[in-house]
């Protein structure tokens, strides 16, 4: 997915206790919720609300999604997600995924997920919603700004 | 809540992997989600399938749940859970819960919850509706006449 | 509970979009979770750490837990819990709950649980763990000083 | 996956209330969920009690997973899943799962997941347990019987 433009956004959190399962570690589908709040908050970090967005009429269903789990995490454990957006124009947004330990940076997962835009009865819409769309270029035009004066740095 | 008729509806369920936690033993806040399922497959058993009745824009959001905790349970386990519906005549149905091993019959939770019934926006509704009504009234006369004819056992 | 010394936290997070259900609102059982989150979180406020205590052989279960649900809560929306500790010197944790939209501060639920302390097989303790006891009272003694030194107000 | 032989495992749930969120289908991490559980029921299916084997100290996590999703599950549907072990004779399970509206059987999502086995403390295994693979060659066995007496059918 190298070739298309990218926005980062980094989400932390805590591990629940109730995110356990008996083998004493997260239970696996808990990263896919992981994945979704990461998305969301990489969202709003370019100033949509997706909240308000549903409001007017929009969803953004998950229609595939994957991960491996490399290491365990425990309850406790401060998380931190690096979610990538990688824009490709269209009306699917294709996420990937980076669950670190957060102090130690270890890499605990991988994944990936694609969303795709669709009405509030479901029906899949063939452009991503013009506020959105304005907002992921805006952000990426912010990006390739600070990328010309740090020329050696960019976010992602 | 002694004083009311009462309608008394089983419902079976093996304990899921990700019901657990990290004690061994399924995380506590699920035995609401299983009180939850009960209650529906008691609505169901009596001739209410919620979904439907929701799409005719009724909603039956819990106001006040409790749950205590005996022993524990544990993934694999099978749980039969009783649920009995105290019918009061009035726009919020009380229910109790028994949830039990289901071979040992050991008691493992108890617990109760108040619905009440709203319309789509959640405005709250001071009679049930028709529909519902007339199938707990034709469930309790149904018991009423099964008790008529067995005098000595009653299945709530 | 008002008779006993009590130890007041509070604990924020935003709502997941996967803890709400089809009503639009937050799914009632997570509700728990967040007592759950907000007691561990009042635990680590007073420097205890409830993973750190759990490898040295404790566990806390819950055995007694209730919720009155008043208003929704809704995806996106940031929440704030109160969660106080009643401190009765014995082996057994009373926590009380209210759960608030944090800029509005109106309040969308109450709640209470009960943990108790048992070892690693699920026996039953009949003191709490030296080191909580102590953390508890260190707390109790610090905000006895606050008191003194400000007699209008009270954390708790 | 086609070079291995296969085990078939069948299991059908009813959506839960809880198991939707506020687009008013399901909260698509609950398939991962639904695959685990399969997963077991196939187990099950060919004598493995997957409780019982972890008492005797294994683990079968899940190292990687995907799901594509096709059509939405609503609350109270009735679901089918097909889970099948693609056995490979090493210390890793692939499954591939599908996920049917069992009356209609229109396709909802299909997925996979690898799960590897570890000792209790996490240690990786290079050969599964000796009842498991037992119970997976019997299983293999009955049906290369079944197949030789009824050509044209088979399970898998």
């Amino acid at each position: 997915m190298n070739e298309h433009p990218t926005i980062l956004g980094r989400h932390r959190l805590r591990v629940r206790y109730g995110e356990t399962d008996q083998m004493g570690v997260v239970y696996h589908p808990n990263y896919l919720i992981w994945f979704n709040e990461s998305r969301d908050a990489l969202m709003s970090g370019i100033g949509i609300d997706v909240a308000a967005i549903e409001r007017r009429g929009y969803r953004f269903p998950i229609v595939e999604v994957g991960c491996r789990y490399l290491q365990s995490a425990r309850y406790g454990d401060e998380i931190e997600i690096s979610a990538v957006l990688h824009y490709q124009r269209v009306a699917r947004m294709n996420f990937s995924f980076e669950v670190r330990h957060q102090t130690s940076q270890r890499l605990l997962a991988t994944g990936e997920s694609v969303s795709v835009v669709t009405n509030a009865d479901g029906k899949l819409l063939i452009s991503l919603p013009a506020e959105l769309k304005l907002a992921i270029e805006q952000a990426l035009q912010r990006q390739q700004e600070i990328s010309e004066h740090q020329p050696k740095e960019n976010i992602s």
